[in-house]
């Protein structure tokens, strides 16, 4: 019987693949989620999307020497990449993060891999990672937020994801949190992301650096960190320059913490999730940001769905695109 | 066969119950949601309980004498109802509009009628009402706002109304638009409900017939129309000022649909539905508040999740509840 089973795993592999900006990961993955074997390259967009694929094909075809059985037992490629999609016909409409416009990544790498190919949007696909394979374990009611860049996820809601009439839903970073607030570059004004972000964490530790430099003072441990050069500040300085004590960066962690509750209440008493998995760059900065969120929600959430859900952080990390893009793959041929 | 079908849809009627405090509303449904005879009674809440629902069993026997076949026909009861409430056991844990603690709605109902009996919240009802009977279509990807008293609805999603965890989701009047802004009853800071319910409509009137006394000002047409008594102002009387050209009552609208708009753009990029209806009282308003509604929405929603979705108003107005409480019980069969 272990040998059967081990006969039916063998035809059920996948390849996951994040196609970044900076970075691409490809992921040879089993039908449970669990990654055999993983690569990472950079992109290097800059060389253009022919050279661009043509790498990343090769990429897939370093991770199919790790399948059992050779690139036959492949039964699909899921492609998790940022920018608008065309996912009906496999195509990038639109990724600024690579400069390209209507390539058409799954023609490219199905003409080579003779298999499926299915693109999803990189949020949405890292929210399907974590729901099935990370820290969701398969729950149905599950949120996926990471804080990054920007702060983007997915929604997953009696055990389905929601993908929204054109597969649009999911802008957790897009919801307001303050109708007078700052204008938005998406047109939305007082955007979670603008006040939440690690964008938003750095501008705010860039700001501090900047009036401690016109203002002739000593600016504390970020100024310190920063060298004095504003330019030179990004949330991780600003959670180093808080580990340092800085008054100042901790209270820029705070009022971002809490701007991520009170996004987070409205998640909240719109879906009532079981689990909310927070992961991206900015999450790791873990008690000094996140404390402040969990404040503002056992301040503000409504007892009856606060009551009810956990918060975990990502147990995938820079895999999780990657992983749910295949697992999007494996529920398409089910 | 004309026989045949008639002989058929004798067999699936349900009855629909819309259990509020002032008033409650029986309909005999057909099985496509359509109203085959309704009644509505003033609930008396204050005779308790045990009076109400014996009154409820009266008003169920009456609408059912409009049943061809007579009592035996109906295959369920559904009852929408404010409060929370254990949808498994069939009880009403609390509800203060009614002033019960723990009633066992449906095993009172399934004695005296010997049929299933599912009670739903009274908003989530009506969203599925909407949704399959009325304005909705039965579109997969469909929200439903009620403006009145407060701000309530229901998210349907991928075909599938989002429950959430332990049932609570859809808490459409308690997203914040403004995270320091007014504290909400609930807990929360700067609620939808606070800024564009009927009942805020009314305070923001009544506050200002209360300036206009205190400046011994003329007031305008909202002052003439309440008699100079802030007590009397309401939501309609807000919307007969502005009618007459009030521009501080037409102000006071503007900024409710402005409200309603900015919470609405985070709920849009949540979920990027195909349909809003629009229902509830205040809604009734019409375009002194919903054009600065929509007037929020272009300005501010993503493009492409703004020119996906239409905005309807609610078709079946107070028998929204009643109507997809019976809806509820049909799939609950099916």
């Amino acid at each position: 019987m272990g040998e059967e089973k081990q006969d039916v795993l063998l035809r059920d592999y996948y390849v996951g693949v994040d196609l970044g900006g900076t970075k691409m990961l490809a992921a040879l993955i089993a039908e449970d989620g669990s990654i055999i074997a993983k690569e990472e390259i950079p992109t290097l967009a800059k060389q253009g999307a022919e050279a661009v694929l043509d790498r990343l094909g090769s990429l897939i075809e370093s991770v199919l020497a790790a399948a059992p059985g050779g690139r036959g037992v492949v039964r699909g490629i899921g492609v998790a990449t940022a920018g608008t999609l065309d996912t009906a016909k496999g195509v990038v409409t639109l990724a600024s993060n690579l400069g390209w416009r209507d390539v058409a990544v799954a023609s490219v790498l199905s003409d080579r891999f003779a298999c499926a190919v299915r693109l999803e949007n990189d949020a949405t696909a890292a929210a399907v990672g974590e729901w099935l394979a990370g820290e969701g374990e398969g729950s149905p009611d599950c949120i996926f937020v990471t804080i990054s860049t920007g702060i983007g996820g997915g929604i997953i809601s009696g055990g389905r994801l929601i993908a929204g009439v054109n597969h649009n839903a999911g802008e957790l970073g897009h919801i307001s949190i303050d109708g007078n607030g700052m204008l938005c570059p998406c047109g939305n004004v007082g955007c979670l992301e603008l006040y939440a972000s690690g964008t938003a964490i750095g501008r705010r530790g860039a700001e501090h650096v900047r009036r401690a430099a016109e203002s002739a003072g000593s600016g504390g441990a970020l100024t310190r960190l920063a060298g004095g050069d504003p330019n030179r500040v990004d949330a991780r300085l600003v959670a180093a320059a808080a580990a340092e004590g800085d008054a100042e960066a901790s209270g820029i962690l705070r009022e971002a913490g809490r701007a991520l509750g009170v996004g987070l209440v409205s998640i909240l008493h719109l879906l009532n999730p079981q689990v909310v998995i927070l992961g991206g760059g900015a999450s790791h900065i873990g008690e000094p940001l996140l404390g402040p969120m969990r404040e503002v929600i056992a301040e503000r959430c409504l007892p009856s769905i606060r009551e009810q859900v956990r918060f975990v952080s990502s147990a995938l990390g820079s895999s999780a695109g990657a992983v749910g893009a295949a697992l999007l793959m494996v529920r398409d041929q089910k």
